[in-house]
């Protein structure tokens, strides 16, 4: 047993005691509303990096705000102790969060964090309480601990945080690929994914990739009156409709041509653990209001949640969308779609067959105009990694049971990045819950979820120091 | 000759030496922003209702204004000279306007009226310039130079004006239903429609119905993200557009059933006049940026505006509709249709169809609301009755060329409630232009139509002053 694994009751205990300060200090950056996609909340974006940079500063930590064309990043290194020669760890979160609008669905404002009471303890709700700022300030709750408690931070350390996660991600990757080798990292970690449930830690080992577009069809050089020009002028709203109506056939699968070529069905194994989950959907959609499920109608639930692509309309408007009657014919009209990709599909080329699709749909004379905001493919990770491991091992100490592995539908550009610039494997162990409300109103955490959070990165942070360095492959 | 004819010559000097007081009055009246589909502007739709009834009392009329369940009526009456014997002229028109957004395409603020130059001398701009407040006031000011120049208002006439036809009539016709017999009218007068260019009056004798309907397609109980949803819960923009699509097939037919099961077809003379008018519908299109014509491939232009039905989506909305990316599965997406009917056409049973139509193309859980804000009959006006006999005349002279008989794709819900309540015909009698874009940005009224079409009013009432009362049905 090393010396941090002897130390780890200590680092355990002051989490429990020191929860009302961590609580308040995850209180202190929720109220920061760094909406990346708000041009208005730049400034926002910019105090919040700058908060984080000051709270690893003060974990001794050298700590850097890293300008880029958009949001900055926050870098911070430690070294670990005196000659270690462990594995290097590099933790990325993100400090952006997520537009809160609707407002008028939130309980209490979501840049005013709030204590909530819930079937299992209390709850944090606020627009990043989850994702990703509570699931980032576990992480630095554990090194606090270990900094203030446990005789020093047990290994080497790199915390890298961007805000630009919910836009894509668009200036991480160049800044990656230019000064990512320079870190020369063994193995990233991502707090920024689910459990199974509450008593049921997971670690994550697929990850849907995404392609988002925003598109507009232009008719008519101005509004019209839909007396005098209905029946020969474009209409720009039927238009649009027509081609995004055509997405889906009649069981659900996505009808634009080549976008299943790549799909891999899943393996036997896989697909057998899967099942054994017994996954209720039912309770999973009745949560939401919902009893019969959509998508893919031959597939089990999993598959479609996990493994299978998505066509996803997640906005839309044009005309008049106001009070009352108003009998115009719009001049454009617009949508927001996001395609959720699997493994081996191609972003790039779905992305340009996904235009083509709306392109071959559109009468004469509509233009269309197509904007990529993100195109990331789908990753797999090793579950036979040592770090892999690792995690299974502090989450199965923290919590009494083992962890399964799970995948999930959502996306997280960067892990795929990791893989392919850095060369390394990303162990995914996130604490939130399927019912967090991610990305919507009310979104939440619960303090439990957010304690065993800390806990396990204790845990794991002296497990993964008890490792040699890339022991799969060369050193870099 | 009788003695309003005798006049005519006085009448239409004063008109023309009063045209730049005509033209500070309808600016202020065009200052109202009588918004009918926008609660916030109530009190203008009541300002400009007051306005009227104020300037119709200043002419001799006993006028007053009438609350209603929604906007209020302004009902004036004047007795024409003592001992007339000739017709009831009932004038039709409407104070409301329609919203003015989106305000940043006007290039003068929509309230304000403006003048801008033309190719034709001056035109007035300002939302209501020509729909409706302009072609009431050149009826006021025709009235005003009777009133003040030719000896007295020539003949028996009552003014009727609502504040909620661009929201449908909704409680205009119930107040006809119980009032509008006691005004024992012979003749409805109405200028809200067009003339076939700026040198060609017309006539005219047929105008599309429409169903109006909003509709909100409900899904998940609370906004989702759509990673972690995406492929099992249903997307309501998904299947929204699926749904209103689907509305058209490939040649422009809308495929609602049994929608085409009362049309009628054009009569081979109605068709051939048409053909006759060498309507230039490459010019009309070009004018607002297109070329190719929308709507039934097979069918020529003018029948596709006057007397075949269409499918206009008027306005939709749904979800992250800021910048930037959101992924989110919202609870809810909403649009707003209108449906153009011909003649024959049953709105209520039309309006049950389309409901029937996107309730069959939705998905279980899907729920849908459906609110019909207007369903009104396409009407036909005879054209042979004296009244448009008389408004032919007056315009001919007017502009010395024969008037035109043409059809409107717009719709004016009250004409067909006076036929059915009434039972009288409607002459419409307009001077907007094509371009004058109603209902658009930058909404205009060329000043030349305004003086020309008060003109032509004058000489109407003293046209309909000379027929004898309802000659060709028994009196109310």
């Amino acid at each position: 047993m090393d010396g941090a694994t002897n130390r780890i009751g200590a680092v355990l205990r002051a989490i429990d005691d020191n929860l009302p300060q961590a609580q308040a200090r995850l209180f202190d950056v929720l109220r920061i509303p760094s909406v990346s996609a708000q041009p208005a909340h730049a400034g926002d974006c910019l105090r919040a990096a700058a908060w984080f940079r000051d709270q690893l500063a003060g974990l001794g930590f050298a700590a850097e705000i890293v300008p880029t064309k958009g949001q900055p990043l926050v870098l911070a290194r430690h070294p670990g102790p005196d000659g270690y020669a462990g594995p290097h760890v590099l933790f990325y979160g993100h400090y952006d969060v997520q537009p809160a609008e609707p407002l008028d669905l939130w309980t209490s404002p979501p840049f005013e964090p709030a204590l909530a009471g819930g079937p299992r303890g209390e709850r944090v709700v606020a627009r990043g309480a989850v994702d990703d700022k509570g699931q980032v300030m576990m992480f630095v709750e554990a090194l606090r601990a270990w900094h203030e408690t446990g005789g020093g931070i047990p290994a080497r350390v790199t915390v890298l945080m961007e805000g630009e996660e919910e836009v894509g991600s668009v200036n991480f990757e160049p800044w990656l690929a230019e000064a990512g080798g320079a870190l020369n990292a063994d193995v990233a970690l991502v707090s920024d994914t689910g459990m199974w449930d509450i008593d049921t830690p997971a670690i994550t080992t697929g990850l849907r990739g995404m392609i988002y577009v925003q598109m507009t069809v232009r008719g008519p050089a101005r509004d019209l009156h839909s007396g005098i020009y209905g029946g020969a002028a474009l209409n720009p709203i039927n238009a649009l409709t027509r081609a995004l109506g055509d997405l889906h056939d009649e069981t659900g699968r996505i009808r634009i041509p080549g976008f299943y070529d790549d799909v891999c069905e899943l393996s036997a194994d896989q697909a057998a653990d899967w099942d054994r989950l017994s996954f209720d959907e039912g309770a999973f959609l009745g949560a939401v209001g919902l009893s019969s499920p959509a998508g893919e109608r031959e597939r089990p639930a999993l598959q479609r949640l996990w493994s299978r692509p998505t066509a996803d309309i997640n906005g839309i408007w044009g005309g008049y969308t106001e009070a009352g009657a108003k009998t115009v014919i719009p001049s454009e009209a617009s949508a927001k779609l996001s395609l959720r990709l699997v493994p081996d599909q191609n972003p790039d080329r779905i992305a340009a067959a996904a235009r083509r699709f709306v392109e071959a749909r559109l009468p004469p004379d509509a233009r269309l105009s197509w904007e990529v905001f993100s195109a990331t493919p789908a990753i797999a990770v090793r579950a036979d990694s040592p770090y892999v491991a690792a995690a299974r091992t502090a989450l199965a100490e923290e919590y009494g049971r083992p962890a399964l592995l799970m995948g999930s539908g959502g996306s997280i550009p960067v892990v795929s990045s990791f893989r392919r610039i850095l060369d390394v494997d990303t162990v995914l162990m996130g604490f939130g819950l399927a019912d967090d409300q991610m990305h919507g109103p009310n979104e939440k955490f619960e303090l439990t979820c957010f304690r065993r959070g800390a806990r396990s990165h204790a845990r794991l942070l002296a497990k993964f120091a008890g490792l040699p360095r890339r022991p799969l492959q060369a050193a870099a």
